[in-house]
């Protein structure tokens, strides 16, 4: 600060630009980042944080949305028998508890990111959280998607059956039960395009730096 | 550029550093990135884009052969009836059919993104074949987790059967067909580890620039 005052009383107005030119040279992103694109880019990266948070939230409703939907899925039969009385719950079979617990870690994975979001905007040019933001969203939608895929294949099996494997279709008995796990299906689904839309959108703020 | 000349003739000094340091400003980003990073990140960047072209092929490898080891699956029990003879192929499940055509498209695109890799070795600093790079790698990252996601909930299944909704496990009479569907799930989430590791390599690759 005291040698750029000194330069000053000596030639002002060429140091000013020099200063300004030169920051990218000293290696430090905050100040170098405006030089490189200008006020434009500051306000652009902005914008992409602010999307990147409002997509986030969606993302974590709809995550939050499939937990839930899945995870109070059950279907008592009004008939039943002297022995047994038939009854459906998510929890009969494994690939959807895999989908409530993973889609509970993506939920929660999501909410606990918020504050980083908040820093992208705050701080438009920092790379640190960017770059671990796109990691672990990177992982959160291989989650999602392998919970989501392998659910769906279990619904698609309770709607069609197998008649090679010698599996019969459910959804004639379980009705109400194979809507909502299809609903549930159809949220994760959607979880996984908003994670997509989340890593492109932090690989293009990455690229403006 | 005039006017920078003409500060030329009043100032020589400051403004040769002025124009130096003005670069970025023009938006060029090939002349701009060695002022960032200098010498060393060139070389970083072509070591980046070297080990992703051998990831790149590697997973290509694990595609191909999941698509093979699925593909060719089937098996004829060596017993039969006066009518029916007991077959197990692939196709009798449209998981497995799914699993094959994704996996034949993630090899196809794999194999089809290998030029684009090469562009990067040769141009450290391309940010547009990157960027291209990781949009395109993501969707083939979902494409493959919900294949093998799906087909691994189909697996477990044929492994395990389920008395709730009465599917029997047909793995004790179809065992040869069990072992090498297992097989090509296998390799289809490994392929997904190895596209997750490209995906983060083009988001480091990317934040050097």
């Amino acid at each position: 600060m005291e040698k750029s005052e000194s330069t000053k009383i000596d030639i002002p107005e060429s140091s000013k630009a020099e200063k300004k030119g030169k920051a990218p040279l000293l290696g430090a992103p905050a100040a170098a980042a405006p030089v490189y694109g200008g006020r434009g880019a500051g306000k652009y990266n902005k914008g992409v944080a602010i999307f990147d948070i409002i997509l986030r939230i969606s993302a974590a409703a709809a995550a939050l949305g499939a937990t839930v939907a899945m995870g109070t899925t059950e279907q008592t039969l009004p008939f039943f028998t002297q022995f047994f009385q038939f009854q459906a719950s998510y929890d009969d079979l494994p690939t959807f508890t895999f989908f409530v617990i993973s889609m509970g870690i993506v939920c929660a994975y999501l909410v606990l990111s918020l504050p980083f979001s908040i820093v992208c905007i705050v701080r438009p040019y920092a790379v640190a959280p960017r770059l671990l933001l796109i990691i672990l969203d990177t992982v959160a939608v291989t989650l999602a998607t392998a919970a989501s895929g392998a659910s769906a294949a279990i619904v698609y099996l309770a709607h069609n059956g197998n008649s090679d494997a010698n599996w019969l279709a459910i959804c004639q008995q379980f009705n109400d039960f194979c809507q909502k796990t299809s609903g549930a299906v159809v949220a994760g689904f959607t979880t996984v395009v908003l994670l997509i839309f989340l890593v492109l959108l932090s690989a293009i703020a990455l690229r403006r730096h």
